[in-house]
């Protein structure tokens, strides 16, 4: 890939629920942050790729890529993608091909979320199209059924306990304590988790992803410069139906999104220092640790077991993961790159990692990123 | 633009009204079809762009790419554009992207719409999603009343006659009659359509496209090659409301989008001598003549009269347009180029043109194809 697509600005509106902010009061909110951040003039995007999912159902609106153009003075090409809760890291790597096209030079890649305007009921079912819906959604399942599913076959094959899962979501909101954009701010104990009520056996309530409104956005350049440099993107599928896999404890789409990245970073995983992950649910976060190679399968728990103990110097979820800092689902992919460049340059760290998926890992987008002045 | 890019497949189904056929049915039948013209292997495809607007609301089915992937053996990566009905145009300009951007050799463009699923309320309102649903939706309008504002206005300028408009829809339906994948295949008279019922004055019944299951694939490749080379690809947006444009009847994302696909392409208009255009509406069609540039300001319907009369070289919407042929909305911009290509092959002619637009006209795409062998 082109090896100069750097991040020249990012903004974010903070998470939450934001009854008084419209999806287009979102999106101004977060594409003026990040134009202010960037230095640049707005006429200089040139084109923009919006990441949503639910806006169909939560806000009747589609077309989200000419709302967004209609949000700049030059009316810029804009279009929309897709790809259920991963659609922020699949809009960058769409961004990334059009940089390298040549057809675009300085693309803004933005995150939306307004999912409070419906009611739970409507987003939940809303969110089940992240599944097959021909396959897995007529047995009854919601997400957190769906994840619970694999929480259950997860213990049974590895042993993981109530317990040590509850560390997770303690690390998530540790880590959102400090971050001003984070939804929940709340310090949990583990035993606040296992105390939570009960959404699908095993999981609890403060295992679960909150609905959130929110937008995030980031400026990505081949002519403007910054020190953080996207060293790597790239995105994977999988069967949409979790009836199709060989396992379901295990996800395919990150093996092969994170194999590929390293190899496009041509860097070693231990050089990766800080990690955003998709935590949807706490589960999610163990698998992923063993996905992109961070742990041995079975084993993904001890990362989190070792940073809440503080012995080891791998960063994770510091923007408090999507549990803790919430989850405007489209957005989210973009705020992990955000967060992981501010941790970066804040650090003098080299190397950072973006790790988002769509469903239960059907896409998956992963960015590395590199702070060229580290 | 990457000057080498190929449409090497295409497939169809029927567009209609398909009770026995689920979303995912449609897209098997038209990856299949579009595999088996290509004679290449499902997995020399290397990507996936599903263009769809509507499957969250008539399917709750979001995460297109996905499922798209999961009908292939090998599961490439795979993505959704939207852009409401202008989605196929942009799902073809972003694959041209990823083909520039040498990310992908070989990319299946699959538009695909079920729409019949849900009740004409449902889609209706789902559909005015494509309009702006803090500035237009809440006046009550429709898409049809978005266009029957247009055409009052545009008679109140340039005097065109209701008795003119229904020439557009009476040459749409002759020409579907000879298409064995039209939803409509009967012939009408223009009385036929100045006596059908009124839906949104001026507009009647048979000025309207229709609700219409239906999907389309086409595979774009660097690395396998046919005659038929796209020779621009094109995108423009513009405000997504009606009411922050200084007029409704002339719209410049197809303008700005003509001009750069003719620069792009290295043409002369003239040297186009097919053209698939975006009839939502009849009025939509009498507009794009101008915007294209084929007719002055105000003598679009010259454009028709002529086809109707048997006047004119320029052959326009041979499908049967949207009106006819039907309109499965994200199927249609692919159904465009595929039709684009049927007839510069059958033809032995060089250049043609396909005309998509998202809403009012809020997104556009449009994309030259040269036929080498002719």
């Amino acid at each position: 890939m082109e090896k100069n697509i750097y991040l020249v600005g990012s903004g974010l509106t903070p998470f939450g629920e934001w009854w008084g902010e419209s999806l287009r009061d979102l999106m101004e909110e977060a594409i003026a942050a990040a134009l202010k951040s960037s230095h640049l003039n707005a006429t200089e995007i040139d084109m923009v790729i919006v990441a949503n999912m639910l806006a169909e159902v939560t806000n009747n609106q589609s077309g989200l890529g000419a709302l967004a153009s209609s949000l700049l003075p030059h009316h810029p090409p804009a279009l929309r993608v897709e790809s259920a809760c991963g659609s922020g890291a699949l809009a960058l790597h769409t961004a990334c091909a059009f940089l390298e096209s040549k057809r675009a030079k300085t693309v803004l890649v933005l995150g939306v979320e307004k999912m409070t305007d419906a009611s739970v009921d409507a987003v939940s079912q809303a969110l089940m199209g992240a599944a097959d819906s021909e396959l897995d959604a007529p047995s009854g399942l919601t997400f957190p059924g769906i994840f619970g599913l694999i929480t259950r076959r997860y213990m049974h094959e590895f042993g993981l306990t109530r317990e040590q899962l509850s560390v997770v979501s303690a690390v998530h909101h540790r880590n959102a304590h400090e971050n001003p954009f984070a939804q929940f701010r709340q310090k949990l104990t583990p035993e606040d988790v296992t105390a939570s009520p009960l959404v699908s056996d095993p999981l609890r309530l403060f295992d679960c992803s909150p609905i959130s409104d929110g937008a995030a956005a980031c400026i990505l350049s081949t002519i403007h410069k910054s020190p953080l440099r996207i060293a790597a993107s790239q995105m994977t599928s999988d069967t949409l139906s979790i009836t199709e896999r060989p396992t379901i404890v295990s996800f395919k789409a990150t093996r092969e999104a994170m194999s590929r990245a390293l190899k496009e970073s041509d860097i070693d995983r231990s050089d990766i220092k800080v990690v955003e992950t998709h935590d949807c649910f706490s589960i999610a976060s163990v698998i992923n640790m063993e996905d992109l190679g961070f742990a041995k399968q079975g084993e993904g728990i001890r990362i989190y077991e070792d940073i809440y103990a503080g012995r080891t110097p791998l960063f994770l979820n510091n923007s408090g993961g999507l549990k803790a800092c919430g989850h405007p689902v489209a957005a989210t992919g973009i705020k992990q790159l955000i967060e992981v460049g501010k941790y970066l340059k804040d650090t003098s760290t080299q190397w950072g990692l973006a790790h988002n998926f769509g469903g239960a890992a059907a896409s998956c987008g992963i960015h590395i990123m590199e702070n060229t002045n580290a």
